[in-house]
């Protein structure tokens, strides 16, 4: 840190991504990213003469991939906003909306609490149900920015979109943010709610169910005019905010559903196996509706399997808070890597006295 | 706008980028990009099995590409900080050091009072002389965050960098920004000077010279220090700002840099021939280190000539601001292109009564 500075920003503690390490080739089961390649057709999408068109400019309206995604998911292109991945619209809204206070739950995506940090907003963590679930009633009434991860992550879990409706209303006078970037793996989206709350931003990426994490794609839904608002932010930050063929590759995307569905059947149908494997192990493993599982063992200490799985080349995502770290996040890979990740943790409970 | 954003943003005035319409079919001189395509060796290095790989995240540290930029500019990767475009990196240096106030010229980039305004940062915007020079002397003992644009935009001028250095070493409590982005027309660059002030930030982009304006990359150089206050920021809010595949295309960049020398070998000579074809139509052009002109002549009005320029499908950058609303910025394409705008403007001036 340098004696410049600004003081506020001093205290401030960043987010701490999954780890990349280069040591060896792992089996990464980490950062939740997709073991399947983009479709096919957004591959070849990429020709060369779109490589030379990098020489121009992005179009900073995103008019195109805006169409696509309203087309697909029965909203307007008003409706819609994309971003350089979800974590830029996340920040957008906690700088927008996030004035008068934010509140989230205990466990949940950490870095809410760094944009929280980040713009001196003052939140506050609510706890967690013993057994991980949201109590929507800790939500209602607080006029503040709210946030809910819907699969929540790591623990995966969802909250009924009923409970979302009763926050959203209960709240109409600030923005209820609902993050939905595990949605497509099994949760509930409260996306037709934005039609009737203008207070509803329910944001997405491409990250995970659409396989392309390198390409930093996020979307979000809501209001018009609360799309306007995040078009302001970012017109005022970052006016070409996502790379050319990013948005290229997004509108083909749009345009392979079914190849998505198939991957996403293929990870459900995974979790499921890897779930029941776990389980039969003597792993509690919370009901997860995410392409990650998040699982603990009295056989073994959370941070003591981490390691050990690294050591033998499976990197997974363990957390230090108190309240988790018995528990590991494991993303979940091809039917394969899972396989070789049970066998694995086989082998270490056998070794384990 | 909606009624739940933050107040302090409701006065704010976002930047507007250059127009990008799709009535019809321009010659784009109105955004400063690079009339040529990438090097051929960046163009194939575009291979399936990287489109592919954009499943997984980028690396959020830009381990090879800092190393790439490093070895080529004669400094170690902690002087470095990679950015998504060299407007992340500006918007990161308000809002890390503009605490105590900034200053830049009257007639500059149009981004930086946008950034004032965002972060409410109390600035003064210093009038150039009537040639549109800098006086070294106005930003000198501030103790602010200063910021210089060397070559200037939209005039193209440049300040020396004996003059540079006098504003750095009387402002040593504070930082001085010197925005790069279009050094290789033909700047002199202050980057030595990272080494004997920590109060330096030197930015650069590879949307101009490296052909790239599509892939969002920008870099910065820097003592130690400051590139981990950048770092802290961008932690906080977006990890992995840049697109995976944009890492592949700026390393691969930087291993063809004498095709990237040719490029500006061949912007600086279609902008002596097009400066020297204005000025014999009686224009007064500014004298330009950057890839445009900036450009008045009595003949026309200002609005009038970019309009007339729009009718006949050429773009170029009018300016409302009453000091420069008589000169258009244009930017430097092709020899073709160019011949084709004069042509153009000799057709609109003899059309003139």
């Amino acid at each position: 840190m340098s004696r410049f500075l600004d003081e506020k920003y001093q205290p401030l503690v960043a987010y701490t991504p999954g780890e990349q390490p280069r040591d060896m080739r792992y089996i990464k089961l980490n950062t939740n990213e997709s073991p399947y390649p983009p479709a096919p057709q957004v591959v070849a999408a990429m020709t060369a003469g779109q490589v030379e068109s990098l020489r121009l400019y992005s179009d900073p309206t995103a008019k195109g991939l805006k169409e696509k995604l309203a087309a697909h998911y029965g909203v307007t292109p008003e409706n819609v906003f994309v971003s350089n991945g979800s974590d830029e619209v996340l920040n957008f809204a906690f700088m927008a909306f996030g004035g008068k206070g934010a509140v989230f739950p205990d466990i949940t995506y950490g870095f809410y609490e760094v944009f929280g940090d980040l713009y001196g907003i003052p939140y506050e963590k609510i706890p967690l149900k013993d057994d991980f679930s949201v109590d929507w009633r800790d939500y209602c009434g607080l006029g503040k920015l709210v946030v809910i991860a819907n699969p929540n992550a790591p623990t995966g879990m969802t909250v009924p979109v009923s409970e979302i409706e009763e926050i959203v209303k209960s709240n109409l006078d600030s923005v209820v943010l609902v993050d939905e970037a595990y949605v497509d793996f099994g949760g509930e989206t409260c996306l037709p709610l934005i039609a009737k709350y203008d207070n509803l931003l329910v944001t997405r990426t491409f990250s995970k169910s659409r396989c392309l994490a390198g390409g930093r794609l996020g979307y979000a839904f809501a209001s018009p005019a609360l799309i306007a608002d995040l078009e302001k932010i970012k017109y005022s930050t970052n006016p070409y905010n996502i790379n050319r063929l990013t948005l290229l590759l997004g509108e083909v995307t749009m345009d392979c559903n079914d190849y998505y569905a198939d991957m996403c059947a293929n990870i459900i149908r995974t979790r499921a196996w890897t779930a029941q494997a776990l389980e039969r192990l003597g792993f509690t493993v919370l009901p997860s509706a995410a392409n990650f599982l998040f699982a603990r063992t009295p056989a073994i200490d959370g941070g003591t399997l981490y390691a050990q799985l690294k050591q033998r080349g499976i990197l997974v995502r363990h957390f230090t808070n108190p309240r988790i770290c018995q528990y590991n996040r494991i993303t979940i890979g091809t039917p394969e890597q899972m396989e070789t990740f049970i066998a694995t943790i086989k082998d270490i409970l056998g070794g384990t006295p």
